[in-house]
């Protein structure tokens, strides 16, 4: 198999394998899920059913239930645990439309383009608090202390980047810890509860890393198709980091690399805060070699998630999280 | 003590027999609320540390440890529970100064006026995510429970305001269903978990009544300020239910009264968006008796308040717990 010749039929293969494995249990996490937001009060459902059509991979509940399957079987608790990050991920979503000022995702209206800023807000209120009391449902305080820690910093990554928005100096390492906190934790947590059972936590650790890994890379590659991808594909505005002069890696290694003249015109594209720049940018970003460094970059962490794997038992759910970490960054939407 | 006489001077009275019985635990209870909150980073710090700005009155905690101390004692439980409550409550702050448009609260701008938009809504999120994960800290399961289901039903209730916002046919009974979600559930709980301890449960119900029904008293006396408040008492821009056209109980009864003439002049001076519009609004809604019959509404639910202490053993918390009720309707402020 190769995901570079043929990332589609690559992927369409894996989707199979994942839903051969885990198919059924995510039925179970959307029935969880849908469970846990439904409201007798129509004002409420409608903005909340809203919802479905924007969600996506279904990333988070898949991860928690491959850790489930490959360290002793998927139990319910795997199950609300999944319908639980996936709910804190929606919420974030919600409330990153409003941040970003996004009128598109995954081809359908963002929130706040359908209603208004404030039923955005609500919404992702809404969200979060459904999340954490589902999270109680399963009368284990330490996983509700874990879920809260990872959303602390969710949050904390989210108020650091937006802190950091317009800053021309920012530099990878910065980057590296906004990512880190914003994508990766939630991840991280969705592995490494699902590899925790009745208090045995011997894998924890190891997926806790592959999912910090692969969260990275998957953010390092969401980023880059903010450049690098086609708006039909990927299926929401793209350029909108550079319209709000969100400096994400593309840009910082470019930077980086940059003679006076092309920094000054890079600057430039992300200071008028025009989507039309993106063309001179991506143009200038290719000619750097910045493209090509931040693709070397997700590469790399991807690498990490998989060596990560190493103590796991093997079985077809290790197989297939070793071959998640390989399309994480060859994605295209 | 007649608190309509000499309101000011009752309520110093009031307020300094509280800090003679909680006062100690109320610092304690500022010291986890700031632990909680503390961040090394300082982009998150800024923005955290300007919320104790305009935090105010301290009902929620004060309640929670009133209720610990009328049935057996504070314990390090109650300083918890009491950060908790009172973190989530500055988080619908937060979020709902943007919801307003409001630009002062107590005196000090608003994070959105301060800031932007997007650093609200993070930081609303940010005082959600921590209180739950501070909640989780205690160990009990239930608590994270109880505070999950009245946090949903909070936002329910701020999503129904939401869209029932400008609908001038909204009925008593809606309004007091939004305020009894947005307001009572969490002053409900802050005073039937502070009645909680080792499983004993003997005299949450009531205290949850006493909570539901002086939540309510309380959000109609602020409804009414809206109206009959001075911006320099109150601190906080006034008339801005009239601007966003969101009906209150004081013109849910007016045009419940008013004949077509008045009941036009109110439809308009809701529909015009145009806070100018209150010293016209006000004449009316005294004119049919509103503001007399929305303070006797007030009142009817701060004496059920009173009755539901009835159980409550005899003691100086429960005598504060009594007085509170009598204020809450006597509000400026």
């Amino acid at each position: 198999m190769n995901p570079v010749a043929e990332p589609t039929a690559g992927r369409d293969a894996l989707k199979a394998r994942i839903a051969g494995l885990v198919g059924d249990d995510l039925m179970a996490v959307e029935r969880v899920f849908a469970t846990e937001l439904a409201s007798d009060d129509q004002a409420v459902s409608d903005v909340v059913d809203y919802v479905a059509h924007f969600r996506g991979k279904r990333l988070r509940p898949t991860l928690t239930l491959l850790a489930g399957h490959a360290t002793g079987g998927i139990t319910r608790d795997h199950h609300v645990i999944a319908a639980v990050v996936e709910m804190i991920h929606v919420a974030t979503l919600v409330h990153d439309d409003v941040l970003d000022g996004a009128t598109v995702r995954r081809h359908a209206e963002t929130v706040h383009t359908r209603w208004d800023v404030p039923t955005s807000v609500l919404l992702g209120d809404h969200l979060f608090t459904h999340a954490f009391h589902l999270a109680s449902s399963l009368g284990r305080a330490d996983v509700c202390r874990q879920i809260g820690r990872a959303t602390n910093r969710v949050c904390e990554g989210e108020l650091i980047q937006h802190a950091e928005q317009g800053r021309i100096g920012l530099v990878e390492e910065r980057y590296l810890q906004i990512i880190g906190r914003k994508t990766a934790e939630l991840i991280a947590i969705s592995c490494s509860l699902g590899a925790t059972r009745n208090g045995d936590d011997t894998h924890a650790a190891a997926f806790a890393e592959y999912g910090r890994s692969l969260g990275i890379a998957f953010q390092i590659a969401d980023d880059l198709l903010d450049f690098a991808g086609s708006e039909d594909e990927v299926g929401k505005t793209l350029g909108s980091d550079l319209g709000q002069a969100k400096l994400t890696l593309p840009v910082i290694l470019a930077l980086a690399e940059a003679g006076p003249q092309h920094r000054d015109r890079l600057v430039q594209g992300l200071r008028s805060g025009d989507r039309d720049e993106r063309a001179t940018v991506v143009a200038i970003l290719e000619e750097l070699g910045a493209i090509d460094a931040t693709r070397a970059r997700a590469s790399s962490y991807a690498a990490q998630a998989r060596a990560a794997l190493g103590p796991i038992p093997p079985g077809p759910a290790r197989d297939v999280l070793e071959a998640m970490t390989r399309f994480a960054v060859e994605r295209s939407h």
